[in-house]
């Protein structure tokens, strides 16, 4: 009990609440311009789903996005931008619980909020839900989903490996890049999410909970999966000193 | 009186006049192929405002470009490139207000003289204005320029964190990158400014002033909000001293 | 004899095993995206291959996935991700011929993996393999696939060079440049491959082995010239301990 | 006399040679992907030029392959890949004339024999050639092509600054991205050489050397402009000794 009381303040110091903050604008600054991308799409075709440059327009905007908002995130939060990195971390212990609910919390209001700034502002235009083409199966779409988010997950353990030296600095990228990717090799089978809190928000915004398990099931398995892997036989990694790095570990300078 | 008289010496030395020459090549050489592509995509295609594919071609020119526009001016000006950067940092106290106007001066001279270059040259082809479709209002378009500007402002901040270490060498980069994703995201919606004096310079040569209050209040105010926020709660600053940086903060190195 | 015993043993050393582990991680990763991307567009569009947005598509996933494929290999086992650039490295005397033949093997297996599930998961899409038009000869073709594969491997060894300094930083991200560009450059003509794993998985669980040997021949001739020359010719390299690199040579940290 | 018999001892040196081969594979490498990717786009889509996709697929090309062009020949030659490069630096005295010859040898082949494998190996493919529409004159093209290329050689002054410091790692990127925003600005109306190599190698195989002098005088003189203003106005450079550099100066390591 002691040791959750003491868990719990350390959770709420100035430093853990501006990581909070920090994962919040990054998920904010994400999802806007990934759902924003989607709606962009729309706005210009009506057949935007049939049509290979509107993928082109969705991935790329997942790529840049990501990779600044765990850019500008580096160093302070650890940059997780994803509950599922963030329960990926915990699983590898390197974030508290209580820590990574607040993370969790966090993220999904960034998400949320971004997808209600777009409804307003855009007048009228319906926020995009991820969803699976009728022939696919949930379980199917988890397992594509669990699958990229692996990817994702490992790859946030890479660049946040101590022993990286100057490729560190192209790591915010690299995560950008895997997350481009993955949506182009899925946009027509799941969407591409990788990501809960941005399929809760514009589910939620967007007013359909269809399928929403399999945004959920899909990345947390593929997010413990990719961090026992990196951790315990990839590249098992020593202690290092916590002053080196953020709050949380991920990405961080 | 004295202080702002040595402020204004201050403004006129060789190294500040260097400064104001770096913003209007690096916004000069952003607005060439921010606008030249809009052109591109219109000469090439009379729907290109429908067309997916077009939404690429400007999204990734804004990408590309600003991103270099930063880079060679890094270490100079700060790389500023947009008088809405310029005013977030002389709110975080970064540059001085005579050296701001200066900066907004060049900033938006290279904006016109790229527009009127490319009119000039291209013969007979429209200079394209930002502009926002009709169910839309002017204060929502502002509100979405201002968040976006709120993101590529947080990300400048971020990127000339002197705390960044390795980081640093993608800073650039990431601006780039933020840029380009927020015109994936709202092309259709406000055309993705984030920039008063990109929009300035197209209307002025372009001929249409309509909606311009949008492309100017709400990137300011964006601005704004994010060299306090980042400055006073995301990541206090410590200061340091003014010879590892150019003659104004930003992006150095 | 004893040699050959000794090369073996050291071919199934914790360290070895790890990283023919990392190679099958990094080419799953790879033929996933660049795969799943080309599925993505024959989902959406039953004409995408008379759509340039279509290759753009297949391309940015190509050079993305290799960027990240790379990246999160580099350090573990050089991040070769291809049977070609690991044969290069073999001719150059980087890597011992049992253990190529292991990377081989786990390269492989991966492409295959990545395939299946692809497959099994969006229920009843074909797996698209490589192929070349009808006017083209398979000669040709292998010479084009040689000279990319010879591009790829030339710059493995460029970003592999210890004495590139700070822009090794950037070496995964040119390995995954250079593919994306050779693939829009031979989209319609050979599909752009430059890696006998991924032609050889996409033809196994696709059904296919037409033109097949194009993809073996060119490659590995390709990476053979790139690696002779670079490390000949080009910047004939100094013996460096083997304690600062993974267990193979490649791109490390 | 001495002076010239001198230095043209210098420019057949083993090391000068090898910069001479690293500048004929560097073109050959960005040519083969900018001219092959145009050469995709025409294969796919009849109307390609009317398309904005494929804009993105010559651009994107252009981006990435520039960026490699430059990265693998980085500290050898100093990655000029362009004669306009090589005369904006040897107005700046940083590389000698007999050298520069040689220089523009190597690209000019490079380029042609990236021309003729493409034409030889796809069967029947015409070589695309630089262009410019109907109503746009000769002088306004060539303007347009000086003003990019002023771009483009200012990056390069700005990317081989020794003083750029940890940047100077993004340094081939930042090369390409310039090249790529100005073909998506310009695509239509000039084609977006920046490169007299590149447009002269496409132009003999492709048997049109229409508007060709376009292709040299606006290059040549906006590379002699950016040259002459980085250096004596911009960032006036102090000498740094040869060593720590390529035979010519340019992006180094």
């Amino acid at each position: 009990m002691a040791s959750l009381k003491s868990r719990l303040e350390h959770s709420v110091t100035p430093t853990a609440l501006r990581s909070y903050l920090a994962e919040f604008i990054s998920t904010f600054l994400f999802v806007f311009a990934a759902v924003g991308a989607t709606m962009s799409t729309r706005k210009m075709m009506p057949d935007a789903a049939s049509d290979s440059s509107s993928l082109v327009v969705i991935a790329v905007a997942n790529a840049f996005a990501l990779s600044v908002a765990v850019y500008v995130a580096a160093g302070i939060s650890g940059g997780h931008v994803n509950p599922a990195v963030t329960f990926g971390m915990a699983i590898g212990g390197h974030i508290s619980t209580p820590m990574a609910i607040f993370y969790w919390i966090s993220q999904t209001l960034g998400s949320v909020m971004a997808c209600i700034l777009l409804r307003v502002t855009t007048v009228g235009q319906h926020i995009p839900t991820h969803s699976i083409p009728h022939e696919m199966t949930g379980f199917g779409a988890a397992i594509l989903e669990g699958v990229m988010t692996f990817a994702l997950v490992y790859t946030v353990y890479a660049a946040a490996d101590p022993r990286r030296g100057s490729m560190a600095a192209i790591g915010p990228l690299a995560i950008g890049l895997v997350a481009g990717a993955n949506v182009l090799a899925s946009g027509p089978f799941t969407g591409g999410s990788m990501n809960p809190s941005y399929s809760f928000g514009s589910a939620l915004v967007g007013g359909s909970f269809k399928n929403q398990a399999v945004y959920w099931i899909g990345p947390l398995i593929g997010a413990s999966i990719a961090g026992i892997l990196y951790e315990h036989v990839i590249f098992p990694a020593e202690p290092e000193p916590d002053s080196l790095r953020g709050i949380a570990h991920g990405v961080g300078f």
